[in-house]
């Protein structure tokens, strides 16, 4: 069976985790390699329907997700994890649930992610609407040593994939490209 | 990549699931089949953390254990649930988070049950020790249409698995024996 690996996206809201999970997706289907991308917003209403944004919440919803990616990856699937996930603990608690751990730092200045805000929801943050908002009136915690770190103010979506790819054959869980 | 499917043991405690699974795990790696156990109690901890045995909370757990039952088996995983899931409701839920579902109602009369008692929970349920427990103080409701019924009150080991091997045969999930 092909190695199995968790490719976990972590970084402010609207940092680039979804965009980059699309496309890390198609370039995985260009190689026929099976993925499953686990998106914090839709485990959140499969796993964790009713747990908050308190810290203590924050860290069970993404320990659930370790355990379910990890499962996953032991059958060969390559996980794509797209969360927040703000908390260095809470990450590595899921690492340790997981195999092949691929821990990507999608970086944008604060300002940056603002300015997308993709849904709103840095203003509603700002205006006191959405209390616990990572970046806002929460704290990120950035990875101290990441396998990857991607900036998506600099770098294209396909320079942050292929450097995403290009970690995942030198950790060897990816035969590397011909 | 193999058709997925997921067998979903339902039944008492103490009516042989767990015996089953692990005899299912035995008879799919003799085919190369790699399959996943996902047993309610370790499921519990790991996605369920905090629930209790109400029946609000029972569905949630069942539900969970669907959709991740369900991400599995769409990676071509046999993946086996055992798990009391008292009620019809929960898990036609189950089933339709699973392309590929085999509801097994694992039969034994109730008096059967209760002499195994595994892990002695039916004296604490009967001593008043252990609220909400399936069979003494929380309704099963078998299943009306499942995929396979086993008996194993009255049948071997094998036997019950054959009879389910057969059905996921007869049902087009698994290629059949030569």
């Amino acid at each position: 069976m092909s190695n199995g690996m968790v490719i976990w996206l972590t970084g402010l809201p609207c940092a680039g985790k979804s965009t980059l999970s699309r496309a890390l997706v198609e370039h995985f289907a260009t190689v026929s390699r099976g993925t499953e991308v686990l998106d914090g917003d839709i485990v959140r209403k499969h796993l964790s329907y009713g747990l908050g944004f308190s810290r203590e919440d924050r860290d069970v919803n993404v320990r659930r997700i370790g355990f379910v990616a990890g499962l996953l990856a032991r059958h060969g699937v390559i996980v794509i994890v797209a969360a927040v996930s703000p908390y260095r603990q809470a990450r590595d608690d899921a690492r340790k649930l997981v195999d092949n751990f691929v821990e990507v730092h999608v970086d944008a200045p604060l300002a940056v992610c603002e300015k997308r805000d993709v849904k709103g929801m840095y203003a509603e943050a700002r205006a006191g609407k959405r209390a616990n908002f990572t970046g806002v009136d929460d704290p990120y915690e950035h990875p101290l040593s990441p396998e990857v770190r991607v900036s998506t103010a600099e770098q294209s979506v396909s320079d942050c994939v292929g450097s995403i790819v290009g970690a995942c054959e030198r950790l060897g869980y990816l035969s590397p490209r011909a």
